[in-house]
């Protein structure tokens, strides 16, 4: 209980976190599947805040960037320094990811970063998405998704390369790698990483149709680990933390690294081939047309 | 309704349809596992009926080579020209394949092409049978399978050779890759195709003892997708296939080669090697007798 | 019911085989997890007794190496060299592996043989252990686990190179890997063994967290085929043999050794290096020192 008061209290986010525990509506949030017209947002507040628990050895990162935590390149970038920062401190020994946004853990990739934008850009937005994915799935601490809100996409992703996944059982909310239902494809390393949680079978049908499923058929496939009342995510996550942190690190950490090293490997030994592969693809005419016609939609929505 | 109606009517085979829609009990039938000894039929007639419904971009496949859709040498080679000649035309995205014969979708391999057969011959007919698989395994199509009958063996590798498939819940049909049971053994990519569907331990256990599901216990495993009343199965295929296009072809072509091409490469880089495997296999003196008595057996349960 | 008869006659250890199908408490028995301090027994008695029935040509092996069946470097010498014994014979298609202990299948690597040991002394050890894997993992025989007790670590592993598993419904026993609990890490060859039989996902789970399954549990994720009450599982073993060997061998052996050959090849391709790995962890001055509170608590519990 006192670590349950002490998380609440060192996310400094009273008011967001009151969000967490209640069915919150904005009215104006849109939580749309895999890509996101984020609003640009010139401030230079924190998209990420990091409380570290030196006493538990556990950090909380909430992401807190309005409305729907899309993951843009600065996004992208302050969560890998972020992780960077955690790992590279031996008292920090478990990571809890969380969402201070009301109805979603994150919507995915910014599409603005990769509309009618240089293939440079492209190339460098793209390389941040693998080091998220590069620094959470290899990471030495335990790492999990508290996910009270809907994943898709490159959400779904972030809650994959995390260790545990426990999620908001709210039949609205919905996690999934939908890509294909927008018209583009997730790269190799994404259906890797489902394979590894869902198997071979699974991942294919769920990756052809695009699929996003409701925490109940996420728990069935084995998707999310475990499905708890929205108001209990945290807590959950928390009593779940200290169950790992009872396991030898060393021991641990190398059994982890044996479970994941081949699909790690995987990527870093063709990151700069993905990354042309990515840049190829979107900036081709039909995909930004595509792309472009998404927007309008989505504007319409929000209007 | 309008589609179903279509359908039945473009397969042009309303008595054979009839047939599927009733249990109908010809007497003589003879599905037994894996191996056929097929009727020599050297009529002219097709043993593959397609009907290409040009409104909804999808072909009906109805296999209709009494008594039990052994797969033949001309049957092989009818059924890979026709799917590639749809392949070919881009504005069929969709494929099912289903039976026109009672009670069973298709028996497998026909025993007579490997039963005092050349060397050659047995070599030319698993060149056949390869490119059944190869042909299905990698279409860009969306393939569903109708299984409205048994499907052991062949019959199982063509099922899970397609996207998704969906039983006739009839608990005097099996469906499963039974070879052990007859002394012969799965090749690695019936194994492969197998594995990718329902995991290693299932495929094991499967594999070594010659299982032989229930279309309940099919579904349990994973090796079905769905089961539906036996007059639904077709209907339910169509309903299913409308959900499969409404995905973007591109996309979810990518996906699914992504998702299949290590396991065709497999094969398509070791086909020669796997085709003398088989003839010499097959051609052994020990394994010409027991087909031998296994014939014998056949002709006295006809008689 | 003869041949149940049969089995327990043949094994000769009418006394201890009482003790299989009641609870016994001896009081003093010790099921550690994983790691035994094995009483040392300098006696000549056999650890494991061996009764081949030529009639149905299976083979019962028990292990009766008290307290607990621990895995020492001569209690698996003469396991691997009475595998290979009856491997040679060809009349012997069948084994099945059960244990005499009350309460305890195997409880797993002895730490006697890793603790204040020389290098060549553990590589000698580790060199066993790989050995009975590598003879149980690839045997010709269809190999059933009769796991009449708990089979943590080292134990788990022996029930998971088995074609088949079935436990006593008792949840006072637990099955599975827990080496990281201790501190030390299962090596690649466990992990693979272990995603094998129950996938990636569960395996990854299971091996970071150490888990020990109750029945039920094991089960529910297929790291056991089967439960039946205690009193039932050796006969229920001969049963599954039965229908195991009803099997042509010759068939049943080819797809064995096809399903587990690179499981198989990535051990005996790398076995000089898993030995030299094993001894340089094993050997560090601040795992011995686990190994010695680890032994230092065993002693408190038995005193």
């Amino acid at each position: 209980m006192a670590l349950r008061a002490g998380l609440r209290n060192k996310c400094g986010l009273s008011g967001l976190l009151s969000q967490w525990f209640s069915c919150s509506n904005h009215g104006r949030v849109c939580v749309s599947p895999f890509l996101v017209a984020q609003q640009r947002n010139n401030s230079t507040s924190p998209k990420i805040k990091v409380d570290f628990n030196q006493s538990t050895g556990v950090a909380l990162m909430c992401m807190q960037s309005p409305p729907v935590n899309s993951l843009s390149l600065d996004f992208l970038t302050e969560f890998s320094i972020a992780v960077e920062k955690l790992e590279m401190d031996k008292t920090c020994r478990g990571l809890i990811v969380t969402s201070s946004q009301p109805k979603v853990f994150s919507a995915g990739l910014d599409i603005m970063e990769m509309y009618r934008k240089s293939p440079e850009h492209c190339g460098e937005f793209w390389k941040a998405v693998q080091e998220m994915w590069l620094k959470l799935y290899s990471s030495n601490m335990v790492t999990i998704a508290a996910i009270n809100g809907s994943s898709p996409a490159g959400g779904c992703l972030m809650s994959l390369a995390c260790d545990y996944r426990i999620m908001a059982d709210n039949p609205r909310y919905t996690i999934g790698l939908n890509e294909t239902q927008l018209g583009i494809v997730a790269p190799f390393w994404f259906k890797d990483t489902m394979m590894n949680t869902v198997g071979h079978r699974t991942t294919e049908i769920a990756l052809e149709l695009g699929l996003l499923y409701k925490p109940s058929d996420a728990l069935t496939v084995g998707l999310v680990d475990q499905l708890v009342p929205e108001d209990q995510v945290l807590t959950t996550a928390t009593q779940t933390m200290t169950k790992w942190l009872a396991i030898p690190d060393h021991a641990r950490q190398i059994t982890k690294s044996m479970m994941r090293k081949p699909t790690i490997d995987k990527l870093t030994s063709n990151r700069e081939a993905d990354i042309q592969n990515f840049v190829s693809f979107i900036t081709k005419e039909s995909i930004q047309k595509s792309l472009g016609m998404y927007l309008e939609m989505l504007k319409k929505r929000k209007g």
